[in-house]
């Protein structure tokens, strides 16, 4: 079969490889769509390289048919549509016994710590599998991994109905959080500084901001009657919004930190002090936002079509991530059995 | 009378001045004692001369017996044992509409922004007059307001018995809040490095850390079982100490910001996402938190003699400032009553 896998310095490379065997417990499926992520970049880039054990095949953000299951399997059987949630956790260590299995202290990530999903046949436990309902799209599918990311941000933002939020930066995970925000009840506006993406995102209705034109600190203050937000995301990984995210919050507000800082970042303090603000640090999902995740996308509330900028195959995955990388492209998805014989 | 005046120039003068006459609702008090505080500090050092109308008797830690009371005034009479909650609100701010009164976008905090105690006869509106239970030393219930800081903190970092707490930095806050934490259920460990301050902290039955000879991260994990410290309070105000806080932290735990940190600091974002940790900005008390600190302080749960180092007559604040800024004193008394008859 066909993989796409990272084989160190900064490369990436169409791979044949022998399928693995399912367990009894595992799942084998037929892949049909990967969806590559910032974190994919990171991997690409050389960033993780201490981390993840090359040649790998990566991807965590998918969808595909179930191919065979092991004999101990019983959620799931061939032709089923199904998703992964790509954490495994070792349900010993104090974060899981805890209840906060989804960020483990000895997490597998599966795609980055150990083989994802782009590969053509995916042998994964079952427990990480997550059916879909009958007559959703298998593209629109691979993006409930990124949905489940947003769900969960907008869940620990503790955003309720008639909130005011801000979205810091109008990529595709901003994208998603105005969006899942919004279904809650939120009222959302999105600051982003490039002008296509802006365009892109007010096309789904949402009111945008341009920081480098506007004063946004007045802008909030005039559209919230003074008060300041009560939720701000943090999406865009700019030093200079994580400083003046604080500036957009009321008194209690919450500031969720979405984007990954590698480096420390400098917070105004005396503004967490003065109008005694909460940040919050959001990763990865659990499995009731995974399941959100499933229900918002069968029922057509994400904008997937929008989202999807293209479609690519898997002999292509190098190239692709060059277009992330001029952010020339929201979502692009790899097509995974461009390969076989169709 | 005699007050004790910032008058510019880092500089506080004994004066002579009329008392001012106190309306239907105001209540007249005779001040005893008046603590000085970090904030007075930044007072006299000029730091807030922006903000602060010179000359300003300043002061907002203290305790007093009710002299006369206006017509309107029912809930106190003359000869009380009060203290002084220093917040007064507008009420009619988003703030204060949503509940949050205590941080007020337009805060009048007495003593800042207004005339504080540092005056032999104050008069301030009912509202604000909090009556000490009968018994209480008068020395003792000038410590109401740090403690309402204290339990403030406490309350915010949502604290709940059995947890464990690391306090970074042994002053007279950090203290208190160790004191509350511990009053609360929380096992607490307090991290300073001064020596002297350790072993005033040992004394009161806690483990201290010196962070420049114990690798804190280490000792934390050791002391919870891998897991991480439940809350972290960073109460030095120190940059390296706020870098080094998230790391103390366990998967979701807290970090209250404490200290006063004028300049925005680094924070360790990576560690923020990494362990879903929430930091959380708390500033002065509200009603509850005073009301608490009174009964604390009458029921003997805070060890108000170790506190006060010294009782300075009104004459001394100047030079009482010197001992604070030399970090040769914990909490400092001025006796208000010091310069008239007796």
């Amino acid at each position: 079969m066909l993989t796409a896998q990272y084989v160190g310095g900064h490369t990436v490379e169409t791979r044949e490889a022998e399928p693995v065997a399912p367990g009894p417990s595992d799942v084998r499926i037929r892949v049909a769509y990967t969806g590559l992520c910032g974190t994919d970049l990171h991997v690409v880039h050389g960033n993780m390289d201490t981390r993840v054990t090359t040649p790998l095949a990566f991807g965590h953000e998918m969808s595909g048919t179930v191919e065979s299951v092991g004999a101990d399997v019983t959620s799931v059987a061939p032709g089923d549509a199904v998703t992964v949630m790509p954490l495994d956790w070792d349900g010993t260590c104090p974060a899981c016994l805890a209840g906060n299995q989804h960020i483990c202290q000895n997490l597998n990530f599966i795609g980055i710590d150990s083989p994802g999903s782009l590969q053509e046949l995916w042998t994964v436990p079952e427990r990480v599998v997550v059916p879909m309902p009958a007559g959703v799209r298998l593209d629109h599918a691979a993006l409930v991994e990124p949905v489940a990311v947003a769900v969960h941000d907008v869940r620990r933002s503790g955003l309720v109905e008639g909130e005011k939020a801000v979205v810091i930066g109008g990529g595709p995970i901003g994208l998603l959080i105005a969006t899942v925000a919004r279904r809650f009840g939120g009222d959302v506006v999105v600051a982003e500084v490039d002008a296509k993406r802006r365009a892109q995102v007010e096309e789904l209705g949402f009111t945008t901001l341009d920081p480098r034109a506007v004063d946004q600190v007045a802008w909030v203050n005039e559209w919230t009657g003074d008060a300041g937000a009560d939720v701000v995301f943090e999406v865009s990984g700019a030093a200079q919004a994580v400083l003046g995210a604080t500036s957009l919050a009321k008194v209690r507000g919450r500031l969720v930190v979405v984007a990954i800082h590698p480096q420390p970042r400098e917070i105004d303090l005396q503004r967490l002090f003065w109008r005694e603000l909460t940040i919050i640090g959001a990763r990865v999902y659990e499995r009731q936002d995974f399941e959100t995740a499933v229900q918002l996308i069968a029922d057509g509330d994400i904008p997937a079509d929008t989202l999807i900028t293209k479609v690519v195959p898997i002999t292509a995955v190098q190239e692709a991530f060059g277009l992330l990388e001029q952010g020339a492209a929201m979502k692009v998805l790899v097509d995974v059995q461009s390969g076989a014989a169709k």
